[in-house]
């Protein structure tokens, strides 16, 4: 508690520096890092309070449990219907495309792609994790791309989407497949928007 | 230790009664679905003992730590080079389904499936067990089979080929999109086929 106190009532010591938000801020950018690059399963508060430099106590002060922390740092005010409604609006010629930019920026983004690999990580061990997932990729993003073609089966088409996706978010920053990690985003965005446009768009098997 | 010994020294103890190499296989089997269901951090040696029904210390007298333990169950005695051989005799034709074929059963099997399931769970949290992911699907299996083709990079083909197979594994058994889980395995062989094909024999953009 004294260092809550203290960050409370001292505007000299280090919490207070950075100001609330500052330190606010610094603790989301490191739990976000941290659980990338390790999980949720085997960070500590401990570990993020002392890499962000700060007290553990002030991590409970700014967000609760781990859990509280976690769940925190992985909302992200991504307003996917603004970018479902730009992406249909072009019509279906190179939909697939311009859902794989949208996907593959946003894991090659800084925040939102340490946000979404920690969720990729923690889904393994975590069913609420998976959850997020699930609505994040297929409710919010995928599905309704698929139902705005009016084509058959919008939700199987967005699961197939789904899988290739969260399958390079796992080999490029979970297994480490090396020419995935050296590949160019363009490239990637051609590659993998025509496998998306085939599952958005072409007939399926029986 | 007094369950070792009794199993040493007893022959009507429970451990006994199934015979050394019964105990070891219950042991190996549920230590394979519970590292498949919740992943290596999250079971512990005492877990697998009261599943298997056996004294924590008979399973660290047949397998050692749990890393060894976990290393001992997701050792697999599958002959790649015999199936790779296999899936290229018949030429490029039709390839991309046999692989899809090859991958998807053994995820859909009960024993093989578990371990790679494990495997992928694992390597969330643990750089070995990504290893061994990369070892398997591309140095073992894919890499081969794209070496096979002799066509230009067959190491990023391998990879694009290891992103659709694992995050079918992730997509289908970790996150748990339905439409996926009530795919039959014909249709997703067709589907996943296609995209193998495509990321094994055309021309990648520049």
């Amino acid at each position: 508690m004294s260092a809550t106190v203290a960050a409370t009532s001292d505007r000299r010591s280090p919490g207070r520096r950075r100001g609330e938000s500052g330190t606010r801020q610094v603790i989301a950018t490191t739990a976000r890092t941290l659980f990338a690059t390790h999980g949720f399963g085997a960070v500590s508060v401990r570990t993020i309070a002392a890499q962000a430099g700060v007290d553990p106590s002030l991590v409970h002060h700014f967000f609760g449990s781990k859990r509280q922390l976690f769940d925190a740092v992985t909302q992200m005010p991504l307003d996917d219907s603004e970018a479902v409604a730009g992406m249909l609006e072009a019509g279906p010629d190179g939909l697939g495309e311009r859902v794989a930019r949208h996907v593959i920026g946003q894991l090659r983004s800084s925040d939102t792609g340490r946000t979404l690999v920690a969720l990729v990580r923690t889904a393994s061990s975590d069913p609420r994790a998976a959850e997020q997932l699930r609505e994040r990729y297929t409710r919010d993003l995928l599905e309704p791309v698929a139902r705005g073609l009016d084509i058959d089966h919008p939700e199987l088409r967005a699961a197939l989407c789904c899988s290739q996706l969260l399958g390079l978010a796992l080999t490029e920053h979970i297994v480490g497949l090396t020419p995935l990690c050296e590949a160019g985003t363009d490239t990637l965005v051609a590659i993998y928007g025509a496998t998306l446009q085939r599952y958005l768009t072409e007939p399926l098997p029986h």
